[in-house]
């Protein structure tokens, strides 16, 4: 199921979404807004909605050599339309920003790190027991520590950001060319094991 | 003399501060609104109020393999009440302002520069050569380009930061846990020397 | 001809910018509000109102070992005025900017990078590789793409730093210090090639 080929596909969950997010924005609230602290660990490739998920977490540590972060819809003739956006405007720099969202690239953990897109960058050797440690640490914290930091360092407001987003990638989706590069990609191999390999590739291969 | 034995102990220092700041707070804001240039050198480790003098302070430098900084409070079952949670959101993202509050380790001095905490780390053979002569050079500076340049790049207003850290130090640090570990804390040796060494592992041996 | 010499030697540039800019700020906007993508490469030293144009860009990359950025009017007895200050301030931490106004040293690509005054520094074999690829890759997009990614990471609205700039600026560059050094700075070589090599050492050598 696509967007492309159902596009009410998403309009029952629409219906249960605070004003003014769509579905995807939603969902990245979502888990923004959970009381827990939300620890994502990227050893793998997070793009498009991955990539907004590893950003709606509070923290996220990624292995060298292995993880890579790319928002590349416009690849696919679109903006990112679930949170990127506001996203990594809190996150990095405006030209980096427009770099990571118009460049396309799949960004490395080390420079996902010096672009403020995650907590760190760690050696794949020490990755696991560096997360897993801190993970362990907070939750050994006493009862209301966790609720009180959350409190102290609260989310940023992102409706201006989200609607801004929304109205962007809505006027792009309807067009041809959004519809083109996304069923062209699809055929291609997006969404297959390999294709993913270098979906950067792949899509740019496509003629408009 | 401590704050859980005197909880009254600052009672008159508080009467002379601005509204809605707590006497440390205070203490970091006059710190902030001194008209000259002020420059932490950082050699050693700073935890706690520390850590939140060297973040009050225009700019600060930290030796690579010596400097250390934590707010650890989290392990005394509080958050920080001195102007930490919003000095740390001004200078790094919140995820990272998150895992130094909750996660409570000492980070290093590479580490605080890769957050922004600190203006940069220097290996120690520089270190005292390169503040000194950046404190030179300021302090050679025509009459009037400190303060206009303190005008031009101005401070932020902290004041709603202040308050939310104020009031969920203030939720946490009447509880029984806190108590408990801040008189466990001292007696395992917190505020001695050998004791600062590894605070943090002397916090987490403690139990609630 | 410079302003030392021809003080209404703007005014009829400032007479047709914004509200509250002056021609220099105006510039830098005129940039800023470009609909294409502006990407700078920096191989050399950028200074001043130099260093303002490579911010204004919305990317910047450098080239390691060759590239330097330095706001080193603090040296002339003033401060930036043509859009620095509020630049910098979006890119970095007010510590940082403060350091590299007061401090006015050269700073290379690497901490340029670390800073965030720039996208990134790349080795200089990489260098012309890296941005061209970038520069082709936007430019093959989809229409609509760049235009939409630009309402969705909005430029801030920096009116106020502007007008805060402009006034710092405005109450040094008449005094009596800021004339002499901007004339021994001219009659010692900078704005000449050579000088300019080591414009911050030439000019902290004047006397005031």
């Amino acid at each position: 199921m696509t967007l492309i080929d159902e596009p009410h596909a998403f309009d029952d969950l629409a219906r249960d979404v605070p004003d003014d997010l769509n579905p995807f924005q939603a969902f990245g609230e979502l888990l923004r807004q959970q009381p827990q602290v939300t620890i994502v660990k990227l050893a793998g490739l997070a793009r498009g909605g991955g990539a907004e998920f590893v950003a709606a977490a509070d923290m996220a540590f990624a292995a060298e050599g292995h993880a890579g972060l790319a928002q590349c819809e416009a690849l696919m003739g679109i903006t990112p339309g679930g949170g990127a956006t506001p996203y990594l405007s809190r996150r990095m720099t405006r030209g980096r920003a427009l770099e990571v969202i118009l460049g396309s690239e799949l960004i490395d953990a080390t420079t996902a790190e010096r672009y403020g897109w995650i907590n760190r960058a760690l050696p794949a050797a020490e990755f696991d027991g560096f997360v897993d440690r801190l993970a362990r640490n907070i939750a050994a914290l006493p009862e209301g520590v966790i609720a009180a930091a959350k409190k102290a360092v609260p989310l940023a407001d992102l409706g201006d950001g989200y609607r801004r987003e929304h109205d962007a990638w809505a006027s792009l989706f309807q067009r041809p060319a959004a519809e083109k590069l996304i069923r062209g990609g699809l055929k291609a191999g997006a969404q297959t094991r390999d294709g993913e390999r270098n979906l950067e590739g792949l899509l740019r291969a496509l003629e408009i």
